[in-house]
């Protein structure tokens, strides 16, 4: 009997996935677009700053530092760039990655533009929604977090990271766009170097930032669809022309 | 002696409006557009909630509720619509603006695309920057607004309402872009019309917000530059489509 209920509950879920991933794609026009939908984890070592918190227990002698490259034995080697767990995980940049994926589960997508389709945006905060989208020989790490950043207000804050070095970093542009109910909301920066901490970008609210009333304005049924284009930086030429 | 130190701070501010006039167009590309620069107004008559104290003393006989058309005499008739001050003033939409112009001093640019720059972005909320926009046949209003929906943390609200009906706003989709230091943040919506209270926009949050840390990322010496534009509504196309 609990098997049978179990299979119904499943069935029923495969529905629901079906009938948002059918929506978002309702919303985002381009015919090809890969939607992926993204389930919330709760933070387990979310703190306002969790890059002192992992400087403190280095200070311990358990974990390397967040950015903090000087007082890693080998400068070769970074710590574990996962935004949900504090983990003792370091390596080279170039397999952090296949960590990620490996130990954090985090999955990875391919494609130039991709629908980040987030679930469950009634969780309250600390909440995270993260995958990795590989993408002109890079990948980057997308984070939308719930924080209250101001105690009993959440905001949803999301950005995108390249796994690489900071001058890697400034040679791309992302874009993340909010589109329904005849409102659209476009936030186009230069991704962050993961070797900067996930968290100080979402403390210095250098990302897009929506307030809880937005969020809900543009999300469908508790999910939030979010689309992403990365390109290589020639974006800003307005800018650069004068 | 006093004469001479008035003309002297007098060509000061002259140099700095040029200065803030030039900056803000090198900031937005395009040749010809109209940059317009908006001193901020402390509101005088701003409460949390203010269609809720334009009624509470309308009970009282002395002035037209907001966005209640029901409790005014003649229906043909609005009430002032001007969001810094409390105006016993009511008549027909039609001549709305031109007592914004004459009596509350607002002032009105034409043009489908015009560059605000809101001045002197650190005073203390709350605090409104208005213009009118005549574009396209219609009058519009655009407010940006410094509040501290929670205490202690001011927020930047900005929207655009057409002096007009809700039905002939649906005609229309405005554009408010931010764009500095590779950074670009753009809102698009239908405006609201301005029987509909921008105080309640507002309050719904169903506007461009910006945390006072974003705004601090994209001015530049205190003067924060809104980019605008106007079209017809076929813009929402690609969700119509599907």
């Amino acid at each position: 009997m609990l098997f049978f209920t179990q299979c119904f509950g499943a069935v029923l879920d495969l529905i629901h996935l079906r009938f948002q991933h059918y929506k978002a794609k309702r919303v985002f026009s381009a015919a090809g677009q890969l939607v992926c939908v993204v389930n919330p984890t709760h933070s387990l070592k979310y703190a306002p700053t969790r890059c002192a918190a992992v400087q403190a227990s280095s200070e311990q002698g358990t974990l390397p530092p967040c950015h903090h490259h000087e007082a890693v034995h080998d400068p070769q080697l970074v710590p574990c760039t996962c935004p949900l767990f504090s983990c003792p995980w370091e390596g080279h940049l170039e397999v952090a990655v296949s960590h990620l994926r490996q130990t954090h589960r985090i999955n990875i997508l391919q494609g130039a533009e991709i629908v980040f389709l987030a679930t469950d945006m009634h969780l309250p905060a600390p909440t995270d929604w993260i995958i990795m989208h590989s993408c002109l020989g890079h990948q980057f790490l997308l984070v939308l977090r719930k924080q209250e950043k101001y105690e009993g207000h959440p905001q949803f804050f999301a950005t995108m990271m390249l796994i690489g070095t900071p001058s890697q970093a400034d040679n791309f542009t992302y874009r993340l766009e909010l589109n329904r109910n005849q409102r659209r909301l476009k936030w186009e920066a230069t991704p962050r170097s993961i070797l900067e901490c996930v968290d100080s970008v979402i403390s210095d609210g250098d990302c897009l930032v929506l307030n809880t009333s937005l969020a809900q304005l543009f999300s469908d049924n508790g999910s939030l669809a979010i689309g992403i284009a990365i390109t290589t930086s020639k974006v800003h030429s307005s800018e650069a022309e004068m």
